[in-house]
């Protein structure tokens, strides 16, 4: 993945989020932009400018699309960060325990309320298209929504789930967004039914993909990259991907061990620690990998028909997300 | 105002959104469903559909718009009694009570996603028309949150709003839906630019004199109509017109006797039924029925150029407003 064009296109969908979020009370906006301000590389964002780009669109032709799908994303990530009562986000205090509760609920309704505004006041763009990007991004909001019930059903749930609800939960959760915005990307470029379908398709495997991985980076990642503790999701008993793999596939000693440490409030740092060493001996990273792979393939097979440069930089990308590392 | 075509109307209305509103997990539908299974008159999908006809339109045209605007009503309802604390709507709980914090504000959200999708994924929707009505939606939800977030400052501060700065807010918090309901409306209809802004003033003039004589009914309606406390936003510390005004035009031993019931919740019930006389002395109804009144006229002259039975539904229906009994 190269990594200017990335921050290239980041800085040009940076100057048009700018443009559109403000307005008054200054304060609801600064909210708004709390977590945009902080961080975040804009993946969504370029998936949109590239997929615009490999069917033969501009990036200006894809920015106000390109802008929305990151003002969804960080409404999600600002109502997320209250459900789960999470305090820090990019290394800042989260919106809601900055601004308080009822301000960051409104952030993330104007982010939403922006983010349709974007794509249907745009006189540039042709109304049959907007009528299909407004269409495919509140599609892919009540996809996100289910998949966020889906997500606290399953951590309030006694019984693990089995790989396909997970994988099932994450399609809607996390790889709606990373779909859409190649849905929309092609949409802009006002591309046929054909190229939208495999661009949708790329985005929604990487998106399961990039899930499966950060699930893995989650449990078995250096807490100095991570910036959280070692075996996080294991103390915080989240019931991911590669630690349901590990659950069932321990025997004995070795599940007992995970088993405690898992969701313990209690577990000290050395039974987190032997928990985590357990589940590297099991191979997990391995595995995890390898499902990873599956996505992968499936994402690339999906562009097989194009070429040049935006193939090139969308298949980078998704090599990025595969193999980064823990 | 006819209360069979009223009810009428919002049977339609509610089995159109009976039939958008449901899927998987059920328990976010049952979430998102829960107050308007439990009362409402539907007097905003009214407003769309009358604005509608008033210009030659069909019910069947405006049905998408109106049971948008009534999912975006509802998500208001549910993040704003998440954001003011409250326990009971139209007697039931609230769904952030019922359900919890996390699928309330999910809930809202699914409403306002569902809203987005019915006005875009609609096929008899022309292009046009779909885009027009996606927009003005769209910039009606930024309004509303900026008013609720204005709402929110206002009660925060310690000074005293003067009147133009509670209208302004209520322009923006209330005015906004029943003035979108009937752009909403005239837009389904089809019709031109002259008409849609007559139609929006009188939307717009409605809901202000709507929202006057709710905050009159709040602090000086008979209990057993409110099913709340006598005087209740008076011990609340609502900085609503009546008390703004009542507070600027008490002189002395009345005016202590109103500061002491004010946002004060130590006050005796004693204390606040004082205070409500010292109201009703003031004659804080009739200076606040002529406000409600110079909004309806303004309402009723921007239908001027109009005639028919619709016309006279929309009329009767501003009357009913108005002239609500305490």
């Amino acid at each position: 993945m190269s990594k200017s064009s990335i921050s290239t296109n980041a800085k040009k969908v940076n100057s048009f989020l700018t443009s559109r979020l403000h307005g008054r009370p200054t304060e609801l906006y600064k909210a708004a932009s709390h977590i945009m301000v902080h961080g975040g590389k804009r993946l969504r964002p370029y998936l949109v400018i590239k997929s615009c780009e490999i069917l033969g669109g501009t990036v200006k032709q894809a920015l106000p699309a390109a802008a929305s799908i990151e003002m969804i994303h960080n409404f999600t990530l600002v109502h997320d960060d209250i459900m789960d009562n999470d305090d820090m986000r990019h290394g800042v205090p989260t919106v809601h325990t900055r601004f308080g509760i009822p301000i960051a609920i409104l952030a993330g309704d104007v982010l939403f309320s922006k983010a349709f505004e974007t794509i249907s006041s745009d006189s540039h763009i042709p109304e049959k298209q907007s009528r299909a990007l407004v269409s495919s991004l509140a599609k892919a909001c009540v996809n996100v929504c289910e998949g966020q019930l889906l997500d606290i059903q399953m951590a309030q749930n006694q019984k693990m789930p089995s790989e396909s609800q997970y994988i099932k939960m994450v399609e809607k959760k996390t790889a709606t967004l990373f779909e859409t915005s190649c849905t929309l990307g092609a949409l802009s470029a006002n591309s046929n039914r054909k190229n939208i379908a495999n661009l949708s398709s790329f985005g929604k495997n990487l998106g399961i993909a990039f899930q499966i991985v950060d699930d893995l980076i989650g449990v078995l990642g250096d807490s100095k990259i991570t910036k959280k503790p070692v075996g996080n999701d294991l103390r915080e008993g989240k019931k991911s991907l590669p630690i349901l793999i590990a659950i069932k596939s321990a025997k004995s000693t070795k599940r007992e061990i995970i088993l405690n440490a898992f969701g313990n409030s209690e577990a000290t740092k050395n039974d987190i620690k032997k928990a985590v060493k357990v589940m590297q001996s099991l191979g997990i990273e391995k595995t995890i990998r390898k499902k990873a792979i599956y996505y992968s393939a499936r994402a690339q097979s999906s562009l097989s028909s194009y070429v040049g440069p935006s193939k090139k930089e969308l298949i980078s990308l998704l090599n990025f997300v595969v193999k980064r590392s823990l």
